[in-house]
């Protein structure tokens, strides 16, 4: 009998039997030879079948057969160096496990919406197969570089109580007899958890209700959320770029194929190198002055302005010291200018946007405290927050780095919906 | 200028000087001796203070610095083959960072309730710091398990239109002007994925709204969920038994400091082994009936039904073929057995219940119609889940493997409450 063999192994099994299965990706024929272009998931093969070399009513039913009829197929594996895996596949058998209803997507171009309808079965094509895979890279690269510099995992939990940047775009939950908001951010966890374990890092979904329908937002999205204890603004710097620069590194390695299958300016990428460009608020106002922008002196970047902010660099680049009063509470202002927050955003070239924002945290109780009020924020829902003030306050610091954006990023889609499996958008529930 | 080191490093660095950055844990003293225990997050360690060897000031202060204080100092590493990590630290100089506050949580007993209430800062302690560090190993181990065997991980949305099984226990969301509702499981989005992929898993939260108040339930809950296209019962069963086994191997391995801070029982870890026992419904409640149990012929499993099985056995057990009409209206009927359903569940050893739940999917299009009508359940929400059925369906299956039960059951914890950071129960929101 022959080896059973993913398509992926194939080049391992040249001159040997093997049987495959999987799905029908498409098909040409000429005279008694059949091309049946076969799937399974971890790559494509041509299979090549000859008329004489079938039982007749097989070679009829496969002219026949639909695309993305599912079936195993028994043939030799013969090299060839003009084929992606470097083999084809020469049938001796073929069983139909199903043969398919006619199949929705077909080569022809189909509206967003209609993709997005049938994003179950769009998942299929070969462009979105090689973003999940990607996405799938950058999520193993984060935990991978987290968990080598000796980070421990601390899953943020979804319910919380009181929201953790204001209450506005906050999706409610019945819970029980109480009310209840999905997390936003799991930040304010990780800051107790950073002063029991030292480095402590977060991955999980997070929750805005926003009724904006912009190309760069999700209502539920990806979040890696690391927080250091004993760590300041430069610090935390430095892990941002070490983290982004890994990233780019992994993917620029391990899924080369499906970046040329996206058709990704590959150049583009191998340019991210270390270090990052760093430069404060009043840098990147003089960069919109410069040119021409109709930014306010003062007030937070716009998509817009951050385009033209990045387009000046290969590199991501780091913008720190915003306004105090554009960023959230819990941002510590800087001891040296005090109407500014030791913060960072990075922001992605080519335009791809802002991937992370993070800062040095307040770390002073009562300074603390003045924030909560001042901000109008329920001051009981922060009693456990303050008390990482209390026993033993240490400065420490931390970001979000968003994954959908840095997959659109690396993956040159300008739409994140395509980033993410199932997408969750303002009228997009389904499937 | 002395090296900055973490306290799991500092056996590299005996017969130098150093600067560790931490929490004072505990202290003794003894006339010109002061023995500081601290911690960081990555160990602990013995600090020596010997008060002619610092500042008289410095000893004083120290002599009175609240547990719980952070403080860098820095000292001489020297070798103390009794100590856990091997050395401890002649210090020459602290420099206190913050004087804590009196400590809420003391040496002496609390209650639970009060615990739980300092659940941000009762993670500093011994044994909910080793737990967290097996959760953050069991995680991995999940990951890297399905990784090396070539699997796409494929987010499962958390928002979702329906019920996967049935509309009770849903936390329900107001999307908009929609309703939404948190997900129970991501198996539906994984069926799709594995016809596209091959092998998916997902690895996220979900929710449950059970209104009991068991030591087994939490409302928010980690669930890895792989799922495999040409996959039949026995397959799905190995796959499980693999990864199981590899969890438990991993754990023993690598994170055996802390089953020791655990008191846990190592040894009866160190008994499972592949291959899991494999046993069906009938031979499970002949068990029972033996014991002398009150189980009903036909019913599911109880907890104390559970143990009574899982205690027969040194390994997970698993048990198949359950009367088709106690579980899910997806799982797929034995063709022998028409009554009975090809699942899985798999009971953890020791009486700590079910881990794993799982079986092969209906994958027939008109049969899978007529369960979703007999269960009463919305066709509409369902349509995009039956396009797996038209459109080259294959026999495919997977499963569902609980971290926090799974947690519980390495850690010897009879409460899921203590095996995730911040636990989320029917009246329990805070911290």
């Amino acid at each position: 009998m022959a080896a059973k063999a993913f398509i992926s192994e194939l080049k391992d099994y040249i001159g040997q039997d093997v049987t495959i299965s999987g799905w029908l990706y498409n098909k040409t024929g000429k005279g008694k030879l059949l091309f049946l272009m076969i799937r399974d998931g971890t790559g494509i093969v041509q299979a090549v079948l000859f008329k004489n070399n079938v039982e007749e009513d097989v070679f009829e039913k496969c002219e026949h057969l639909p695309q993305e009829s599912s079936l195993h197929i028994t043939g030799h594996v013969v090299e060839d160096k003009r084929a992606k895996g470097g083999c084809e596949l020469q049938v001796k058998e073929i069983q139909v496990v199903h043969v398919a209803e006619e199949y929705p997507i077909t080569p022809k171009e189909h509206g967003t919406e209609f993709l997005m309808d049938h994003r179950h079965l769009w998942l299929r094509s070969n462009k979105q197969h090689a973003i999940i895979k990607i996405r799938h890279e950058i999520i193993k690269s984060c935990r991978d570089y987290f968990d080598n510099l000796g980070f421990t995992l601390l899953d943020a939990p979804i319910f919380t109580p009181a929201a953790c940047e204001g209450t506005t775009n906050l999706f409610e939950v019945n819970y029980f007899d109480e009310k209840a908001y999905l997390t936003q951010s799991g930040q304010l966890y990780m800051e107790p958890g950073a002063m029991a374990f030292g480095k402590v890092y977060c991955f999980g979904p997070t929750f805005r209700a926003e009724k904006s329908k912009t190309r760069r937002h999700l209502t539920e999205f990806w979040m890696v959320e690391p927080e250091v204890a004993f760590c300041d603004l430069n610090q935390n710097m430095d892990l941002a770029e070490g983290l982004v620069s890994y990233i780019v590194e992994r993917v620029l390695e391990n899924k080369r194929d499906e970046l040329e299958t996206l058709e990704r300016d590959i150049s583009a990428l191998e340019k991210v190198k270390k270090p990052f460009p760093r430069i404060d608020y009043d840098e990147a106002a003089k960069i919109l002055k410069e040119a021409g922008s109709e930014f306010v002196f003062g007030d937070d970047f716009g998509g817009g302005d951050e385009t033209i902010i990045s387009d000046k660099f290969d590199s991501p680049v780091m913008v720190t010291h915003y306004p105090a009063n554009v960023k959230a509470f819990y941002m510590k202002n800087d001891p040296q200018r005090p109407d500014r927050a030791l913060c960072v955003d990075m922001l992605a070239p080519e335009g791809y946007g802002e991937i992370i924002g993070g800062g040095q945290r307040e770390d002073d109780y009562e300074t603390l405290v003045q924030k909560i009020k001042k901000h109008d924020l329920p001051m009981d829902s922060f009693k456990w927050y303050l008390d990482v003030r209390r026993y033993g306050s240490v400065p420490h610091g931390g970001f979000g780095l968003g994954i959908e954006r840095t997959v659109s990023w690396l993956c040159g889609r300008s739409h994140v919906r395509e980033t993410i499996p199932y997408p969750r958008m303002l009228y997009r529930l389904y499937p």
